[in-house]
């Protein structure tokens, strides 16, 4: 059995990605808060879990690096510098840094990417997603990567091909441009589609959360993957054999 | 069998209407272009179909009269005049005037304002539809008479309520709000959907047109029924018995 | 406010009542388990709700009725003799018997009868519900619900018209019939969606249920409606105000 | 600009292949029916399109082995030994032989094999598809292809883990066995969906078929990739550049 400790055991991740570890009949070493010490953690576990804020970085990552231990990273917000940090660890232990830890969200992004290299841009790319009553803003973060994803495919950036929610005369559609809708209302925990719409036919990829435990089980199950990688930086998809 | 004419034999919608009559089994009594006489072609018939333009519309509506025929008036853009010259008709013919002649559309706007009135405003609405790429405005006007029914159900009006497409930091959603989302792409010839979001559960009301024949066979089967009625203007949902 | 008592407060269902009464700020009264005096629990609340097994009834009724207290029974599998009972009581107390608390599915079931009653058997009806890996029959319940509101729509029984899931070669379809396909996978609590197939549209009518709290939920509103109706026997789809 | 003759241009297949030429402006250099000489047809174009019947595929390959044509054959029901003619054919020119010329289905089928092989047997795999009310057989000759692609990503044949239609009790479902659901009605040209249920998340892979030229528009688009091809045997995966 494999021993998980968490980094940022406080707040609603924390507890989750506990549960996850139980769920997964793997061994929970403990956990620590935003005020604890890593190294002590990181001594008593086979692999790390890391949901703290970017200010944690250096001291996560170099407790990690001095007890021989792989990391998982699912801190959100980090600089190009912690990019740098992550990188220079990779030397020495594994490391997974990744913005989205659901299994089944970054296996969206693979077929969505390779949906849209293989149909290339006369199959027009919509994303269209529903959230719950509360979520503040719009389209959703992983609405964007799957839109990058499409774009990847395309051979372009989102950047450039991003259309804005159509309101009022918009003109006919521009070939290549991929357009995002965000549905809002009641508990929804997430709901994302990307439809690639030909001539007489589309393909609709879609993804449904039934609720934000997955986030947690897919960190757990990347940890428990590392855990048995060599030294080198990591991705989600590679948990996923792609 | 019942014998139509049709007020607007060319374009496509003319001619979808002749195939439509032909599909149905009713006797084809003829057409006339925007240059024709309404008055030879009322004669021959027993109901009549509109889809011209608003101009030809008090003449269509003598002919009709003076021949005491049932009509079926799908020209868009009326005036208050207009709804007035069809009222004073409708006291001597039978008239059905209408935006939209697809039966499963008038279906689900029947169904959204049942379910909007029985579920409250706690159940937030959002209203998707997709169309093809060569569509130049958002929302569909169906998409519109689908927030109407819904908006209407709750008490409002969808002028209130009616919230743009959501981009950016947009805040939590307001309860009793409509969202509307507009997708655009290959060759769709109309997808809407009206979502009911609650607490832990949604309804899901959605309609999906195969090809625009829809709105000619439904224009057929209403006048089908018109031409049995007495004096008096009519509604589609008449035509489904509700 | 409204103080509630739970018949039958063991297991799963009485957990999530006692949930539910708490999320909607109504009073929780208490609860018995199985072996519990229904008496005391029916003076010291204004509603009950009974989830508990059919040998319960009659006590239940009891209590209910010489308290003057209306009653929320949810209990499965009674006989035409419980039924005689129930309506019995109804002389003097409110009680809503049903089988279905989810207030989304009881709005189906209301929405599909009158599509079933409107468009008529020209439009081909199909029922496909997804749930969980663990579910051992098929069709759900529910769909079943949803067949007869379509079946009653059209006129018909369920038994006259369903049709056997479909595999090999099964002939082209019988207009009238319905027919029912499961799936099963994952942890779904429970998908339902009942198609409307016509000439060149659909209409698709869904609920989707994120957990199992939904009818816990529908139960506490349904007994909040009944605490201030007169006696009578009701029904979910008059607590929807239909 | 690419001349393509039609061999079997009798029928609705043939028709719909004139159409698509047509539409994908490639110049078409005739067609010939079941009683025609492949030979002429050959010497006066670029590529063949053979969508007639086993017994006439020896005179076509030679036909087109002859006059040194590349050959896309949409023929069904081809024996072993059709297969080894083809396979002698190949080594003098460009043949592609498949069983489905959808362009979206072909990518759909990829896709569904890459998700089985990542997530692998936890997650449940479903297919449903929803075809006109005349189609006389179940599941769809696709539905079995997308879910022989699904066994091959868990490294298993469809045969060993197909489950019959669910219908009374079932018991709970067994890991790494697929289902299949058939929906009929109305006037569907053709829709599938292909469900991967892990816990907590779901993922959907969807094609719609609005019309059946889809097929047709397919073998265009594939017969012009392979007027550009050295001899050899290709598959439509490689149309699209997998």
């Amino acid at each position: 059995m494999t021993s998980i400790g968490i980094l940022g055991n406080e707040g609603r991740m924390g507890r989750a990605i506990a549960a996850a570890i139980k769920e997964a009949k793997a061994t929970h070493a403990g956990g620590i808060g935003s005020a604890g010490d890593p190294r002590g953690l990181a001594e008593k576990c086979d692999v790390l879990i890391d949901f703290t804020a970017p200010a944690a970085l250096p001291a996560n990552l170099a407790a990690a690096q001095d007890a021989g231990r792989a990391i998982v990273i699912g801190t959100t917000g980090l600089t190009a510098d912690d990019h740098g940090r992550i990188d220079a660890a990779a030397e020495r232990i594994a490391v997974l840094q990744t913005g989205n830890t659901s299994l089944g969200i970054v296996m969206l992004c693979a077929l969505v990417r390779q949906a849209a290299a293989s149909l290339g841009s006369d199959w027009d790319v919509e994303i269209a997603e529903m959230h719950h009553r509360m979520k503040v803003d719009a389209p959703s973060g992983t609405a964007l990567m799957l839109g990058e994803a499409a774009a990847a495919g395309h051979g372009d950036t989102l950047d450039a091909v991003r259309t804005p929610a159509r309101e009022g005369h918009t003109g006919a559609r521009k070939t290549g441009t991929i357009g995002f809708s965000a549905l809002r209302g009641g508990t929804v925990a997430g709901d994302h589609m990307v439809v690639f719409a030909g001539e007489g036919e589309r393909i609709e990829l879609a993804h449904r959360a039934e609720d934000r435990m997955i986030f947690a089980r897919g960190a757990v199950r990347a940890a428990l993957w590392l855990s048995r990688q060599a030294p080198g930086r990591y991705t989600m998809n590679q948990v996923l054999g792609m």
